[in-house]
C-alpha cells in the first residue's frame, strides 16, 4: 500500500465515520401522528397487527402523514466470487452472468414480482468478468475494489424513492455471507453455513469446511466490519451495504431480502448500532441461518414463505403487504367519519 | 316441528351428505404439470418456496395450465349475535350493521385492501334486525334458519371466480365460534375464548364462563356438525359453511380468514374429511385459539402479521400474495428459454 492509497483509505474511513455518526432519524411528530390516526380509525385498536406497524413506520421515514408507494425501486447487485473454486455451489460461476441477462430480459423471479407489486427494476453488474479474490487463500477483495463497490452501491440510489428494496446475485455469496456472519458475531462455521442454492448434506459440511478455513486466514482481522467485508465479503455484498448507508442518508426506508443482503446490512449495524433502523427484514429465508442473523439484527420478518432465492424476491413479498398498509391507512375512514359506535 | 317441516329437513340432510360425498378434487394432470413447470423456471427447484405450492395449488384447482386472478371476490356475511346480552364484546351490537353501511361506503379495511390487492367486495347482511337467540338459553337458531343461511351464502357465490375470499363481520361472533370449536373439537372452553375485538383479561374469563354455559346446555346434542352450527353458530357462519361448499361443488379455490371464518370451515370438515380441500388458510390471527384450530384443520397459514379484524382482511393479504406467485408461475425463463447452465 502506497502512501497515496493510505491517506485516501483514511479519508475514506473519516468519511464513513462521520456518516455513521450523523443518520438521520424517522420524523418522530409525523411518526406519532400516524400512531394517533390508526387509533381512530374503524376497527379495534391494534386489530390491523403488523400492518399498523409498518403504515406508521413508513409515514414516519418518509416524513409524510400520507405515506405513498408511489416510486419504488428493487437494486439487484450482482457479483463473482473466487471462493467458488473451492467447490461450495452446484451452480457454475457462469450463472451470475447469465441471470443478470435473465433479470434484463424479464424472465427471472424479481422481474415478476417488481412487475406484480408495482416496482421498478434495476440490475447493478460489478466486475463480473474479475470475481473477487479466493477468500481461503486472500481476502476477497484489496482496499480499493472493496471502496469501488460501496460507492457504486451507493450511487446506485437515487433520490427521491419511497422505498428501496435490495437483492443480490452471486453464484457463490451464501459462503461470503456465511463467513462474514461467522466474523462478525462468532459461533462455529457450521453455525452459519447452509444449502445455499441446494447443497446437500455433504456440500453443506464442505462449504462449512471452506468458511472455516477462511475464518481461520482472517478471524484475526475483522474487529472492523469494514475490513471483515473486505476479506469475507464480495462486490454485491459491498454495494449492499453502500447503499444502505447512502438509503439512510436520504432518508428513504428500505426492504431487505435474505441472508447474503442482511449479511452485507449487518456490517453497517455492526459499525454503528441502529444503522439499520430505516430498514425492514423483508422475509424469513428458508437457509437455516437466517433467523439467527435477523435475531441478531433485531428484525422480526415480514413474512416467512420458506423461500431461498435472494434476488429481492423476499422483499418483493414485503413490498406486497406494505401496499395493503398503506391502503388501510391512508383509506380507512374513522369511527367519527363513518358515525360508528366505539367501545362501550 | 311439524311434519312438513321434518321432511323437508331430511331432504335437506340427503341433499348435504350428497353433495358431501361427491366433492370434485383438483385436476391431478393439471397439477402436475405446474410441478413440472416450476422444476424447468430460472432458479434452484423449491427456492420460492410456498409461492411455488401456492401456484400449483390455485392451478390444480382451476384446471388451468396458466392460473389466473382476473376475477376475484370477496365475500362478507353479517350477522347478529343473541349472546351479546351477556357481555362478551367491548362493542355495542349497533356497530355490526354500522360497519355494513362502512363496508358499502368504502370506509373499511377490507374496502381498501380489495382495493390494494384486486378483488371485488360483496356484503351480505342476514337478518340484523333479527339478532340470533341467545345460545346460552336456547339453540340459536331454527333448523329453517339455519338453513336458511347456510343457502344464502352458498347463492352469494357466483360461477367464475378464480378465487373466492370469505369474510364476516357480527358482534358477539368470536363466542360462537369458540363455543363451536369446543363443541366439535373438545377441550376446555378457556382453550377457545380470546379478547376478540379487544376484552381485557376479566373480560375473556367472563367470555369463556358464557361459552362453558352454552356448552352446558348444547354439548350433549353436538354429535352432528351441522346441528352444532344451529346451536352455537350464527348467521355469517352458517353462510360461509354454505359458500364453502357451493365454492368447492364448483371448483373454485377459496381463501379462509381468521378464527371466525375457519370455525364455520370447521363444520364442513368435521362433517366430512377433506371437505377443505380447496381452502387455504390466508393468515394466522393474533385470536390465541385460531392457530389451535388451523392445526385440527390441517392447515399452514400463508401470512402471520398480528391481524384480528375479520371482514376478510386476513385472507386479503394472502391473495396479494398469491399475486406474486402466479406472476412467477407464469412469466418466468425457463432454463432452456434462457440458455442459463443448470446444476453442475
Amino acid at each position: 500500500m502506497n502512501d497515496t492509497h493510505t491517506e485516501s483509505e483514511a479519508q475514506w474511513r473519516d468519511e464513513i465515520s462521520h456518516r455513521l455518526e450523523a443518520l438521520p432519524g424517522p420524523d418522530e411528530e409525523v411518526y406519532a401522528a400516524a400512531r394517533a390516526r390508526q387509533k381512530t380509525l374503524t376497527k379495534p385498536p391494534g386489530a390491523l397487527g403488523r400492518l399498523e406497524d409498518l403504515a406508521c413506520w413508513l409515514a414516519g421515514w418518509q416524513g409524510r402523514d400520507v405515506p405513498r408507494l408511489e416510486n419504488v425501486e428493487t437494486l439487484v447487485f450482482a457479483g463473482n466470487h473466487g471462493v467458488t473454486a473451492q467447490g461450495v455451489s452446484p451452480y457454475p460461476a457462469s450463472v451470475t452472468a447469465q441471470m443478470v441477462e435473465n433479470f434484463k430480459s424479464g424472465g427471472a423471479a424479481i422481474c415478476q414480482l417488481c412487475e406484480a407489486y408495482g416496482a421498478s427494476l434495476s440490475v447493478v453488474a460489478l466486475d463480473l468478468e474479475r470475481p473477487t479474490a479466493d477468500m481461503t487463500l486472500e481476502p476477497a477483495m484489496s482496499a480499493d475494489e472493496c471502496r469501488d463497490a460501496i460507492a457504486r452501491g451507493a450511487r446506485a440510489v437515487k433520490p427521491g424513492r419511497d422505498v428501496l428494496l435490495l437483492g443480490e446475485m452471486g453464484i457463490g455469496n451464501t459462503t461470503s455471507a456465511a463467513a462474514l456472519c461467522c466474523a462478525l458475531l462468532g459461533g462455529a462455521a457450521e453455525d452459519w453455513t447452509g444449502p445455499g442454492t441446494g447443497l446437500d448434506a455433504p456440500g453443506v459440511a464442505r462449504k462449512a469446511e471452506v468458511v472455516g478455513r477462511a475464518l481461520g486466514l482472517h478471524g484475526g482481522h475483522c474487529a472492523d466490519p469494514f475490513e471483515a467485508l473486505r476479506r469475507l465479503g464480495g462486490r454485491e455484498l459491498a454495494a449492499i451495504t453502500g447503499a444502505i448507508l447512502e438509503a439512510r442518508a436520504q432518508s428513504i426506508p428500505v426492504l431487505l431480502d435474505g441472508y447474503v443482503c442482511c449479511a452485507a446490512a449487518l456490517v453497517l449495524e455492526k459499525a454503528k448500532a441502529g444503522a439499520l433502523d430505516h430498514c425492514l427484514a423483508g422475509h424469513l429465508s428458508a437457509e437455516p441461518a437466517h433467523g439467527r442473523l435477523l435475531a441478531a439484527l433485531g428484525k422480526t420478518p415480514v413474512a416467512d414463505l420458506g423461500m431461498r432465492l435472494g434476488e429481492g424476491t423476499g422483499a418483493s413479498i414485503a413490498l406486497g403487504i406494505l401496499r395493503g398498509a398503506v391502503a388501510a391507512h391512508n383509506g380507512m375512514a374513522t369511527f367519527a367519519d363513518a358515525g360508528i359506535d366505539d367501545r362501550e
